[in-house]
């Protein structure tokens, strides 16, 4: 997917039928608000391809306070109008996503500052690189990308193994089979966790439970101490200290991708 | 982007490593709320590149009420569980982008039965095909594509023709030379407004104005009869029958890009 | 599509053979008579791609006359073989078209200074953006991109609607829900044209009419002072002006696509 | 490049905003007038593409009379309108170089049933594939894609290599290195027809002589009975038969790229 | 990258000028000795694409004895001729990778039927995928897939890192940061491998060492019994059980991406 | 493919979790052994891709000796682990055909001078390109790249066409038809051998034929002076002198893509 070509096409009919193609101008966004910035890397590869000059002020992950200037180009205002909505909805969308992470980041870390918020695989189909770049921006980390990296086994794949025997000697094969993996289970109630810990699980992904059900699975590291527990499922900014407080390793969450975009204000002038 | 292999990549790890990659199996999602469904479409595309045999039971844009069956397919494990996120997530996605579209529709009509609602550009880069098809399944149109397909002029344009003698004459040229086309004047105040209604623009858009200023935009209709309103900025669930009932013709917004994704329960099971 | 790549592939064969890419050369290229120059932006792609260092004389849309050198460039001999050939292809079929295209709007506005030379959606599959920008700089406008940047409604749409009073309902419903856009209908009588004019057609496009008919049509304007008329079907250099004369307000045409390409002089010296 | 995709983009907006689209219906593709078809092969891609069901009556290469039917193919108006036009566009520009080769080639066999008709690299880029593809399915053949499967050597390959000497040892080179191909020499005098034939040239392609010089060029095949002689630049229905009767093995020609289209009609009706 | 187009490109010409195009017939792939099959999902889309009707008789990481049939096929001769080489290539080469891994897991396993055999991101460019399937077809596994799925330091990080207490600080962030993933550390010594299995590394990749260092790594894991340990650089099938016997836990190994082909046989024939 | 992004993807977790990205750092590619290198325009391309100053060297095609530098380059530690391994990767693979192929060549012009070395179209799928572009870095030719540049004939061409007579027939259709190529035959026996020489085939292959069948092909030389001679099948280093001493023109081989890869040396070091 190019991008720029998503939002000009083959031309810009405006530009073009104002005449005003060949004039000089400069274009300089700044935040309308106090932001992590993210999408610097890709605003970069659309002001190189419109064949515009410029300068960053920033470095994705960086605050940016109200006002403040995130970078500014120069050149023909063709390029400038080709630029521009592209450049200012990478920065808006991704400064979003990296803003919010960070309040989540922020939020869980006042309770642990050891805590980990890890993103989801369900990211908007065909957005996952700019999304998951974004979080990282936000101080955040990538759950796991897809089936291709990472062991996780759900119910859906354990109905495909019938009782417990099998599901036991066919753990054992995935978990050595894939021993430079950690090997993560979803569950959803305590006799579950337990029984997984006890099989060998590295990590368990307590979804949805109640604060006493994650409690008692929080407790499991007592007997397996290289447990690790995260939960998922219905985090946001107004609960995640919850969660944290439980003593959970890290916060399995996809709401970043669905923060609000920040406003990024775009102001273009006429160079003489 | 093919939407499944950002997904899977080279392989599914999990199902591999459980070796139950060739048993059989039913995949039913249906909806854990009242929803305007979308992304039909695309998850039949995910479907048959994975070899499974599927019934819909609903189109883009139908109504689905809670916990009633959208789609349901069958075929190997292995293809399951290829298909199962991406398809889940199209459907949570885009269905979030219908079902709030829809909401806003329906209010506005509630106060106007002619009101349309059309969606800005400023999609989420890389989405605009899956976000725009989703607005209309809620029943929203396209405001613009992108630079290619239609003509809206910006303070931006306007600054580098300098006076209202150049302005008027290029004006007049963009309206010739495109005369197929409606042209478009973002304005955010009334004497702007006024001035591009009177020198021939085919539609105003207004950017976040006050009730008072947008109502004084509304009724140059009088004085211009083909002259059509829209009102921009801001416009939300929450505000959008007190823009309607100014007399707008159009509302142009991007909420409904940033809708949450709806909730869709996978449910799978074996065929012995 | 890489077009390099189309042309050259893995390996220029013949260079390698000769063992010259190590040579330095200057490669010009100039026109062999008066012509319209395009594909300039395309031959800068090019010539970059090979690593040449280039100056342009011309810029798409101007004027060449016999022997003026539109371009040169300089680089190693492997990178001048490279980039000839595409580069020349480039220039003699977008140059083509630009200027048949420039033939077209001159003759027109001979007659009517005023009328817009529109070209469809017909080009050569694969080969769109390039003829639309070829069109452009001879002085057209494209008529249409394609389905999805414009209505045109045919008689194969309303064949599926029946009687007439379906057509008016669902005529309405679509001028209503498209309201940005302007609404086309293809008719090739005059009755037909009354009627879309008089439910609220905002263009006909008048299709291999007779001039008597088409005169009737155009008399319409005074009836319907918003519509616009258009002639199209067999419309070349030989005919135009008499569509013209009649009064349309613009002509739709395929024509240019076909345009011969025009002679370009692509002269190679070593430097030494 | 997706061909549906150029024409048709994210969706149908005239299609949709009638309501049509779920209604069955057929379209027939036919002869306006006696044509050498060419594009079947892209269409069936598109039918099935669109979900369409299809029956032909003629494959590529087959003559169709005025009014044959070509092909027809049924399904919901929906996927009708998106095949349309591409469709459409395929088979007339395909056919119309299919058909105008073909005529070249009857015209050249009534001279020499032995004449073999090559179309140039110089076809308009990024339509190689398709214009190569309506070459043959007229009866002539492909001179060379590229610069990666032939060897031709020009005049401005020879520029780099200095005097004779040099050109005559280099050229050994060349042929022996690509020993599995016909090493061809552009010329345009004969002089060097004879000279590049002396050392070893398999064919030469000469470039725009007048009837004398080339006639000259053909006797050679005398003094080095392996070589071959075609003829290029300027070639058209109007004056290939002078060339053929020359004696030429074969003629180098790029105008059946520029070649009219064909019309083709194209039926819809409802399916009740 | 399409296979078929990288191997057929526009059309076979020799199948095309012998006229045999719609001849019908049959392909038969065997084995010409013992192997372990790979390349099957891929020769089954080519045969798709190809619209050739078949049959399989093996699977991915099946054995197939000599003269054993793998798949057949039947359908037009031009499809035939389309299919048959890259189909043959693919299987040829995967299964030699196949091939050659499993001989790599046989031989360990008779050591230690727990040893994983685990191949490197060192793949051919541009082969990844179609390498790595081969490899999980011959029972190994992906190390990592590239920088992206895992945490592996290498000498070349930590040169940027400075002193211990750098490395120290740094590390235990790194780990932390990405706690749902285990750290490997390359190491070529022994005092390394005790530093990094003391400040927490998960796995250490024991590059290109003596015996006798091998094995005092391997020691370690008595003082750290999570730690895992494996082996790197110039393993093959004739070395392969030494470093078994000292004790890894896994071989990392690039030897199967170089793997000879193996020999497979097609057999065309007539269906009258 | 997008080599780079093959190996990279979306990101490089170790060197963001170290923190190290933002240092500035050198590195240099060396041979460990005396080769023939090849891969410098893809590892070009790489190095530009990630931003990195660079000096080259060698270029494709020169001897290396052991230790000395190939190139080097400069810039960010985040943009030096980016571009390390799949440019080492380049390095290595395509070194390894290169110097392998050479080895062939300076064996086989041994012998004599005039030989050719030609590899197959037996590439592995996907790698092609590199693959020819090392060959002939190497002193080889590509005898075919598929089916589309050149005419080869199989028996599996010919039991499709039926009698000796059907076969004459369409086999001077075909050598008239692509009268610009040279047509080559397959054969494995001297009756089918001096069948196709005397029916006009350009070229032999020889495919596996014992010494001394081969040389009754080449003797056929002396009969039908313009024809060429090949041996295809089982050349490697310890025998390819053999097959040049019994007088065929030309060698087809695979082994060259099958070739070890060369070993390069990267060093790392901080700039401070």
């Amino acid at each position: 997917m190019n991008l720029l070509h998503e939002d000009i096409g083959y031309f810009d009919l405006t530009t073009i039928g104002l005449g005003i193609g060949a004039c000089a101008g400069k274009m300089v966004f700044s935040a309308k608000s106090k932001i992590v910035v993210s999408g610097i890397d890709e605003v970069v590869k659309i002001l190189k391809e419109c064949d515009l000059k410029y300068t960053l002020f920033k470095q994705d992950g960086d605050d940016v306070t109200q006002n403040e200037i995130i970078l500014e180009c120069e050149g023909f205002a063709s390029s400038l109008h080709k630029a521009w909505k592209i450049s200012q909805n990478l920065l808006e969308y991704m400064s979003g996503i990296a803003t919010y992470t960070h309040l989540l980041v922020t939020l869980a870390k006042d309770i642990n500052p050891h805590i980990v918020i890890s993103t989801t695989r369900k990211n908007f189909p065909s957005a996952k690189e700019l999304m998951l770049k974004a979080v990282m921006a936000g101080g955040g980390v990538p759950h796991r990308l897809g089936t291709y990296d990472s062991i996780l086994v759900f119910k859906q794949h354990l109905i495909f193994l019938g009782d417990k025997a099998k599901i036991q000697e066919r753990f054992a094969v995935l978990k050595h089979k894939f021993l430079e993996k950690k090997i993560t289970v979803e569950v959803d109630n305590f006799e579950d966790a337990y029984y997984f810990a006890s099989i060998g699980a590295d990590m368990l992904q307590c979804e949805k439970m109640d604060i006493k059900t994650l409690s008692s699975c929080v407790a499991l590291k007592k007997e397996f101490p290289n447990l690790l527990i995260s939960s998922t499922g219905g985090v946001n900014e107004s609960n995640i200290q919850n969660f944290v407080k439980i003593g959970v390793d890290f916060i399995v969450t996809s709401a970043p991708y669905h923060a609000k975009p920040v406003d990024i204000r775009v102001d273009m002038s006429v160079i003489e």
